[in-house]
């Protein structure tokens, strides 16, 4: 495993003592996060609305940007040329790209797949497209990111035990693949490759592909197939009985979840990473995660109202603008509302995980756990409109 | 004229020699700004996809907002209860509003106008609403913009001699009822309030609602109707006779005009303030001013090309983006395409206007003229596919 211990390492700092959480550290080639952590979502090589100099101020370490997308468009070899993501990016922090195995298969009407791979037809240019474990290693090596994903297949919710079975047998078979390709002669140094573990939404199920991934190895481990239409319960069962499977001295990363109650859940659960579209998808609908709960600016409530969206917010638009004016923007279709509400709900997010790590470290996770559910599920901020995985389901390209 | 005084301060530094140029400083109760100026447009109290702090951080003094807009949405009691336009906004910088008047008329099929004022129906709700002079002047005085414009009505292009006369024989006299509404008792006195000068295409037009509108006596002078489809040498030629007929101490806003090139020219002609659309329009629409001339991100030749946007230009996007990177994110659609371009040709605008001030004091704006016209006029940069007026055509609310 020492080939892992130079892509990344992952120190564990504290941990929990009323949970399965734990706070912790990991360290690429190129840079360092603290964990628990949250990795807003820049599709296309951007966070919508966002500058890097904002994703900067906000003190954003990680983002995730995706693999079908950008090796659609621009394409792989245009930000290779470009010096990679980062540098075509202008953002000096640290990037995770996902493999495109969830884009692919969301798309199923237009994919074939095979024990080769997966083919599709662009949603672009209507072109076919071949993914291969190998190929999709090759694309984020030209993107160069810092972790890559291997493609997967997700077992879609209601499919049968045999069938799930099935799925993730050619799954994990393929990240074999990927993991040898990643390590072949030539193959690069200063990027990280994690496994996903699939197997559906049976404890059985799931137990089968974390051995086999482990099996494999990798530098840290991902759960997916998870937040893509099943109840809340069956994602938390499933997750209870996978996460302490996991190598307890690696990353442990739940792909595409979710609202602020379910971070803090699955934090207890040992999760120590993150992404979803959630807040920046609901500033888009100008929706905002605020300490009084969620509030939606088109609400006729806040036309006159000359105080802060978050009172007890210090980011610049709780710090600047009246949530009047931010409805006006609403109200009025102006760009300045998306990026005005993205800016606050990636600092609301950002700040959750801190408060995350120091409630693990002052052994007081229970209480935010608590306070989370308690902010989201009262009947006076509602719960929220958009559901879960929805991330998952669709392209998010624009 | 002492109270004009109370209001508004202009001094000229210095004057070019070769052309009527002059560079001054205009001073304001709440700030002052170097002239020549140019002011971007902030029709829904938002310069399109920029924050304040963008618009501090620009150098941006002086912005123009839209009173028909801003009186329909969010309505102007909501910006006066949030303390005016600039609290609102965010926004410690100068406001201009202007009067709403070229919006009303830009609407011809839905506006009935008489003495009394004009009736138009909303964009927006479709109800229907009357603009005094004096009601117009009392929305401004809600905003509590730094700089007030009087409702007036432009000529049409194609306009009869005898109609234009009466039409301006209408505009100026709501002026006068303008004027002295802003200066009854009760009226605020830390905003100016400037004239509008219409009179159609011909200099004895022209001529004849100058001497009414100087006759009243306000606080800057404003030269209105231009711009609206008629020939650029229409235009000049018009300009050429009316900005010398303007008072020498106070200054002169050409609305809504232009291009680069225009602006120069103009301020040759003796102009000393403008806002136009285009630079935040174009950026919109995928479109730069640079050094180079005017360059369309959507060209394949920007695919890959790892340089910056303008290779002279010191402004953030040019500093960390290369143009690559700002093509694909017009071709994914991407909002931050808008902002970082929006933010660039703002730039471009202000230091133009910089480059002229100093031009006028080193005596080489003729100079620079040539340059400006070399640059916009040669096949390889092209000329502007936004036509001048094109904000005085439309509404401009999204």
């Amino acid at each position: 495993m020492s080939s892992s211990f130079d892509r990344l390492t992952f120190e564990t700092t504290d941990a929990c003592p009323h949970t399965h959480a734990r706070r912790g550290r990991v360290r690429l080639r190129r840079g360092e996060f603290e964990t628990p952590a949250f990795m807003p979502v820049g599709t296309q090589a951007t966070v919508k609305s966002l500058t890097a100099e904002d994703l900067e101020r906000l003190g954003v370490r990680i983002i995730l940007a995706n693999t079908y997308h950008l090796y659609q468009r621009p394409g792989s070899h245009v930000i290779r040329d470009c010096g990679g993501l980062q540098r075509f990016m202008g953002y000096p922090g640290l990037i995770l790209t996902d493999s495109g195995g969830y884009q692919v298969f969301s798309l199923q009407p237009l994919v074939r797949v095979d024990d080769q791979g997966a083919r599709f037809r662009s949603h672009i240019d209507g072109a076919v497209h071949l993914f291969t474990p190998e190929s999709v290693v090759e694309i984020q090596e030209a993107l160069g990111s810092d972790i890559m994903m291997p493609l997967d297949q997700p077992v879609p919710w209601g499919t049968s035990p045999a069938d799930a079975r099935a799925i993730t047998d050619r799954s994990d078979a393929w990240a074999a693949r990927a993991r040898a390709h990643h390590l072949r002669d030539g193959g690069r140094r200063d990027q990280a490759l994690f496994g996903i573990v699939q197997g559906g939404f049976t404890a059985e199920g799931r137990a089968a592909s974390v051995r086999r991934i482990v099996d494999i190895g990798f530098d840290g481990y991902a759960i997916g197939g998870l937040s893509v239409g099943e109840e809340k319960s069956v994602m938390f069962g499933v997750l209870a009985e996978t996460a302490p499977l996991l190598p307890a001295h690696l990353p442990r990363y739940l792909m595409g979840v979710g609202t602020p109650a379910d971070l803090i859940r699955c934090i207890a659960l040992g999760i120590d990473m993150f992404d979803c579209v959630l807040p920046t998808r609901l500033a888009r609908n100008c929706a905002a995660y605020t300490s009084e709960g969620r509030k939606h600016l088109r609400n006729a409530h806040y036309t006159s109202a000359d105080v802060p969206l978050d009172p007890r917010c210090d980011c610049p638009t709780c710090q600047r603008y009246p949530v009047a004016y931010l409805r006006h923007l609403c109200m009025a279709k102006e760009i300045l509302a998306s990026r005005l509400l993205t800016y606050h709900n990636i600092h609301y997010y950002l700040r959750l995980m801190e408060r995350a790590r120091d409630a693990i470290s002052q052994c007081t996770l229970p209480e935010l756990v608590s306070e989370m559910e308690d902010l989201y599920s009262s009947p006076a901020t509602g719960s929220d409109p958009v559901r879960m995985g929805t991330k998952r389901r669709s392209l998010d390209y624009h």
